[in-house]
Formats: C-alpha cells, structure tokens, sequence
C-alpha cells in the first residue's frame, strides 16, 4: 500500500500527468471536498477500474458555500485522508489552495441551466455556479479521460454532465451509486455533524424516500405523494424540509409517469442539512 | 498551395487533431468569424510561426450578437476565404453549423468579469458572454498549444487572456498587431459595410485616436481630451461615438499616466459601428 504523491500546484500535476501520458497511462479523477468516507473510496475504486491512474483532489471550494453555510467547520482532516486513498490505491492526491485556484484578480463565472434549475438551486442560489467554474478548472488543470461522481448528489452529476457536454469538455462522466450504512444513510462527510439521536432520525430520509418512489411508481398522485413524504420526515423529526420533488432522470425535467425518474430531497436536522435522492421506475 | 481540409463536426475535428498529435505536431488556432481580410491572413501567418499546423475556426456566432444586431447580414463568403487560408498556409478550416456548436438543450454560459466591464459591454451587455463561451467551447474542441487573436479587438483579447488564465485553460494567447490600409483605418469585416465617402469617414478614426494618445503621453488632461476626440470625430462626418476611454493596457483598469495605456473608441457611421485602439505610452 503505497501513499499517493501530494502535490498543491497545478504546475507540479501537469508535469506528473503529462509524464503518464507519456507512458501511454490513461487518468481518471475523482474531485472531492475531503473527509473522505466509504463513498468516496468506492468513486476512487470505480476509477482505477476505468484508468491506469487516479487522481484525487481536496479542495474546499469557497465559492459553493453562501457566507450563511458551512465552510469555516466543513471536516478537514488531510492525514486520514491521505491514508484512505492509499488503502484504495489512488496514486495522486491534488490538494490546491485558495491562492492556486483563485489568484488575486479571478474573475470568471459559470453558469449551467437545465438541470441546474431549482431543487438546490432554490436553497443555495449560487451552489451550481460555483461547483461548475470549479469542476471545470479541476478538469482543465487534470484533463483526465474520465471523473467519477457520487449518485449522492444526483442534481450535482447531471450538471455537470451538462456543464461537459455544453463547453465540449473532453471528459466521460461517470456516475456511481450511493454507499449507504447498514441502516440505509447515504454516506455524506456532513454525517460527522450529527449526534446520535440525530443520526437515527437522519437514517429515516432513505426509507420515505424508497416508501415514496415505490408508491409513485404504482400510479400515487405526485404531489399528494411529496406532501405526504415531507409530513413523515417532520413526524420522524426532522425540522425542515427544503424539498421533495419527483424529476425527469437525465435533464431533471419534470417528472412524466412513463418516463424514468428520480425522487430528491433536501431536509434539516438542527443545523444540519441533509439530501439524498433514490430511483423512480418508469411504468 | 494546397487547400485547407474542411471538417464541420466536432469529432472529426478532434480525430485530425489527434492524428497530428500522434505525429508530434503542434497546433495553433485562429477563431474567426470568416469575411477573411488581411488583417485575418496575419493572423494566420503569426500561427504558423509558432506552431506546425494552423486550424481557422468560421463561425458566427450567434450568441455574441444582440437582436438589434447585423447577425443575419454579417458577411458570409465561404469559397473566397478557403481561397485566402490557402495562399496563407492554414491547414484547416474547422466551419461547425449552430446546431453543432449549440444542440439542443445547450445551456451554459460563462461570464468574464475584469477586463470584460465597460467600454464594449455598457453597449453590448451580452457580447463577451457569447464570445467567451464560443471561445472556451473551440479552445475544448480544439486542444491547441496556442491560439492568435487580432489587437484591432483590444477588449476581446484581453476578455480572452483573462478567461485561459482563469479556467486553466491549456492554451497560450497571442496577440497580433492591427493591421491597416494605406489610410490607416483597420481591417473589418464590417468596412463592407461602408460607401466610398464613409470609407473617408472612417479612415479618421485611426489619427483622431493617434493624435489623442500623444497628447495623453504628453501630459493632457484625459477627460478634455477623450471628449476633444469625440467632437473631433462628429466633426469628421461619425453619426455617434459610443466611448473613447483610456485605459490601463491589461486588465483594462482606469489608466494611469505612469501606466502602459490603451486608448480605445466606438463609434457609428451610419448603420456601421467601427472600434479601434492605439497604445498610449507611460510617461
């Protein structure tokens, strides 16, 4: 198990890159924000599965974050980092500051519509800008074949398979299923914010979800279905539901009956938010 | 002189790229809107000194024009521009339809900040938009080590410069002095646009701006002397001056005299708006 380079410039991962390339070595790339957990390990698995090398980046990108959010207490924690992606055999990790990422004069935005359009959109209005200027820099500082993203975040995925499609980004994007505890939680590095009490309501938003998908997929009425999954998420005792909504699965158009879907939701526990999103069969 | 291969699709672009790459070829790049005049065959020139083959994009872009624009009578001239990338050299012209550059559900914009506010952008508020994306969209498509963009588009270039720097994108921007008729108006596609006797017209825009910047570099007050220039170019026959603004030359900030600067102006002759620039040397 060897550790995995560390290197913090883009001039330094160009010139390691480049020397795979000149090996012939295809480049995968799983972007991250740190605090790695099993999900990430299994994006960084379904990489080395896909290419020869795998690059891992941690950067907790600031301009994803609304000044009321989470950024100054977002888990940082480099060392285990470090350690986990060696156990899963990624061989570099890339691990930029805010100074590499955004020198002094930065001053460029992307925007993606589509799928970007409500959902989170509505909760946190500026997110996807961020995540799309962001991923595209990783991408254009990596320029691997392929990056995995968690199906965690399934609204984050579809963007940036527009965000790729739209400005001919030549990168495959690949989505990987949700790792989830014994109890049906979707893996998040938010977890680590919950207390144990919170934990068993949190392991709630999964079961309501499939409860709901599956009730939807035998012909309930979608929005007498949604009401009814946010009043159990309430009763299970989380605070606030930011959203339950059925969508179209690929441009998170409205969802059609015959159509395959997706059921997202985003919802509270204290200061803690929460999302996750399961499969809606088409009839 | 041979003529150049014609490619209109996206993969077959990138499928002659990578064979050149195979062979150990360098590419450099010149995005054009077609109308090819001299000052485009420069360009053309300046690319194959820094690179072994050259790729001239014709596209005109739909999304850098305003409604009220010229988009529909823009100069369209296929068969006499292969002619002139022939008898300069280029190897390839790269001519995408709007449903190859823009199919449908495309829905990402980016959006330049820096050198892009101001000056062009308070009368066309939506240009640098179209033009940094269709830019970053033929910069992904076309993966060259360089690409080489006029000066007579002062702002653009710098638009351009600031977008690679701050996307990471892997390409070097070169820019490449204006070039002029006899009478020192610079080359434009929109000149076809003019009659004899506004071509008169127009070719004072170049010494009014000339004459400003050396007596800017002499020590005039800026603001006497930008509107002196406007009077001077109404009294010249323009119908109206959009701006003539002195301005620091990269990133386009408000000039200071102990600053290289730029002096850069818009203005109207008839349904015609012209744009120029001239170097106002530091004190």
């Amino acid at each position: 198990m060897s550790r995995p380079l560390v290197i913090d410039s883009v001039a330094a991962l160009r010139a390691q890159i480049r020397d795979w390339r000149c090996d012939g070595l295809s480049v995968a790339m799983v972007p991250t924000m740190g605090a790695l957990h099993d999900g990430h390990i299994s994006l960084v698995r379904i990489a080395l599965e896909k290419a020869e090398r795998c690059v891992v980046s941690i950067f907790v990108n600031p301009t994803q974050f609304a000044p009321s959010e989470d950024l100054d207490k977002y888990p940082r924690q480099l060392a285990r980092d470090l350690d986990r992606m060696a156990g899963a055999g990624a061989q570099l990790a890339f691990i930029p500051d805010v100074a590499e990422m955004y020198p002094a004069g930065f001053a460029t935005r992307i925007s993606v519509g589509g799928p970007a359009a409500g959902l989170e959109s509505d909760f946190r209005p500026t997110f996807f800008d961020g995540v799309a200027t962001v991923v595209a820099k990783l991408f254009l500082q990596t320029l691997p074949d392929c990056a995995v993203f968690g199906e965690k975040d399934y609204q984050q995925l579809c963007v940036v398979r527009q965000l790729c499609r739209d400005l001919d980004l030549p990168v495959e994007i690949i989505g990987a299923p949700t790792v989830r505890d014994a109890h049906g939680l979707a893996m998040s590095s938010r977890n680590a914010y919950l207390s144990e009490a919170e934990l068993g309501v949190a392991r709630q938003l999964n079961a309501v979800l499939h409860r709901t998908a599956a009730a939807l997929a035998a012909g309930a009425d979608e929005s007498s279905a949604t009401a009814e999954a946010g009043r159990a998420l309430v009763k299970a005792g989380f605070d606030k539901v930011d959203y339950i909504a059925a969508r179209e699965s690929l441009a998170l158009a409205p969802w059609r009956r015959n159509r395959d879907g997706r059921l997202l939701a985003a919802a509270w526990l204290g200061k803690t938010r929460l999302i996750d999103n399961v499969e809606v069969p088409s009839a």
